[in-house]
């Protein structure tokens, strides 16, 4: 089914904001997509229209029961003018994904893709083009109906809203972040739905957050919710250890979220001939593997960040410092790797960019 | 500090619904409560305004991290035309706890229970008297900040909107509904949000409930997200089980919600001398005290149905058929004391209603 995208443009367009202060997620542009729900429409009018607060019930179901998913991925700005999105296609199908898990009726990925493509096209002047810069692109999905009882809901809006971004954690990119081993607050379980998209995973994880950063610690590295001895995430990131020349990651178990970066980042390194590892990880065989001083680096991966390096650990009373608590060179090479390709200034040997 | 609550008459006043076709959550009335917090000025600016959507940017962060709790609680029109208030004191308690664990703001509970109390007496005309039914109290907080970026948001609404409502499961109260015992979806887990409020469990547990339904049940029983063994909830309500004249519960273990009406069920019983026991409770257990004939009644306790009697129980292979699917005398005993007490027909010996 081909559906025509409405176009409404803005009699009013912003002002671009300062590329210096660019921030994370606190502009946003001139227009936004959206496309609405109902039992007897299905997913129709698609449409992108002047960025505009929403008008919802106070009733709408998303307030009360969380039915709500997200994706998230970024336009890059190459050095010759071109834009390039990196694997929408993956954000799209792990879109769909949540929506069966979180009970949303799934929508065509040809009309999500050609929605990202023409809103990134109508928006492509807000795309910075200063080194670590990007346009951040959300798309999004709320349950609009007004009901309060517990089922799913009969209607929903989609939506995509673009932010021109900076580094997502202040400061430079590729500065080693301090991480706090939680094991009394849990993220997720099997059987859950820590593996999903869902906005309720990210509210649940604020607590531990909030104690890490009382306690002087930048992130949380979460533990299995069964028995909180198995490695899961770090803060909203999948998360790598380089031990002994070889690199290790938690296996998607059903709790953790399947990063794109992630996906990338294995594909990447078995490129290079590196072993990788997707496994069951305890956090004493990490301890251990530190204290016989194999383990070489720590990493998180995600969109935001892309790369980011931990420089300390610690868990109950140990404090691992990791690599002098400077960027590894295996970090720093993947980082630089990945944004090269994303940036056009690399090879694109794995078809990862699509351009706009 | 005293906040002077504001009160916006509105001048288009709806049409009353039809009490035969009441329902659940789906008419609201002629006006609302809202109280605005950010940074600076804390929780301020109480009022009580026409009953209008709201305004909120896309990115408002709500839509995306899930930072949402809310509380359920009924006003009651008595047969000498008195309106009642159920436990009030402890829907705003647990609207504080679920504030802590959710990084949000806590609220002056002498304001809320004012804001209840003064919106009811407004609206005082949309309290259903039809047996059976009463106007339902939504309170409930979400995040309004405009960014995009997981931590807590810096702005909120706390708001509460009014229902008048039938019965929470359509057809009659007391009808006994068939559980199916979930063994591969997981609502919560400790150290988790299970035990809290907030919109999050609530999408988390559609899928599951989905299944049950094309199985044939009315409502999933959850067990540990541990252990998978353990009960813990039926749907979004309590569970108890009459077994060989005693009442058993779970203890509440950090991942099952603390319950008013469960509260209330564990006071009434222990007051007609029955043993209550708040313990771990296997569900094979369970199984084993039916296959011994001493598993006399389930049922499920929560603010919108009161008790809800469970006339099938399905585990694996095992169906187990209580007191022939028919309510049973304790049950019905139960719903009528509690219901009774609610409406102003019997002894409130307890002090659980409150006049408004």
């Amino acid at each position: 089914m081909n559906q025509v995208i409405e176009f409404i443009k803005s009699d009013r367009l912003k002002e671009k904001p300062d590329l210096e202060s660019l921030g994370f997620g606190k502009h946003f542009t001139d227009h936004m997509f959206i496309l609405d729900y109902n039992k007897v429409q299905g997913w129709h009018s698609p449409r992108i229209v002047p960025f505009e607060p929403l008008v919802l019930s106070p009733s709408a179901m998303v307030f009360h029961y969380g039915q709500a998913i997200f994706e998230g991925l970024k336009a890059y700005k190459t050095n010759d003018g071109r834009t390039l999105l990196f694997r929408p296609d993956k954000n799209i199908e792990r879109l769909n994904r949540s929506c069966e898990r979180m009970c949303i009726p799934p929508i065509d990925p040809d009309l999500v893709l050609e929605a990202i493509v023409r809103l990134v096209e109508v928006e492509r002047d807000w795309i910075p083009n200063k080194e670590g810069t990007s346009l951040y692109i959300r798309p999004f999905i709320i349950a609009t109906e007004p009901y309060l009882g517990v089922r799913p809901a009969s209607e929903y809006k989609f939506m995509i809203i673009l932010s021109p971004v900076g580094a997502y954690y202040s400061g430079r990119q590729l500065v080693p972040v301090k991480i706090y081993v939680e094991d009394e607050y849990v993220r997720a379980v099997p059987g859950g739905v820590g593996h999903v998209k869902t906005s309720g995973n990210y509210a649940a994880s604020l607590y531990a957050q909030k104690k890490a950063e009382e306690l002087g610690y930048d992130q949380v590295l979460w533990l299995d919710g069964k028995e909180n001895k198995y490695v899961e995430e770090v803060g909203s990131m999948n998360i790598f250890f380089k031990i002994n020349g070889e690199v290790y990651t938690p296996k998607l178990n059903g709790s953790i979220l399947s990063g794109i970066t992630r996906d990338s980042v294995i594909q990447l390194v078995k490129d290079w001939g590196v072993p990788v590892h997707e496994e069951r990880i305890s956090i004493e065989d990490i301890f251990n593997a530190y204290k016989n001083g194999e383990l070489e680096e720590v990493f998180g991966t995600g969109t935001a960040a892309v790369i980011s390096p931990v420089g300390e650990l610690k868990w109950n009373e140990h404090k691992m410092l990791l690599n002098n608590s400077e960027t590894g060179e295996f970090s720093k090479k993947l980082y630089e790797t990945i944004t090269n390709i994303q940036y056009g200034k690399a090879e694109d040997k794995f078809g990862w960019t699509k351009e706009v």
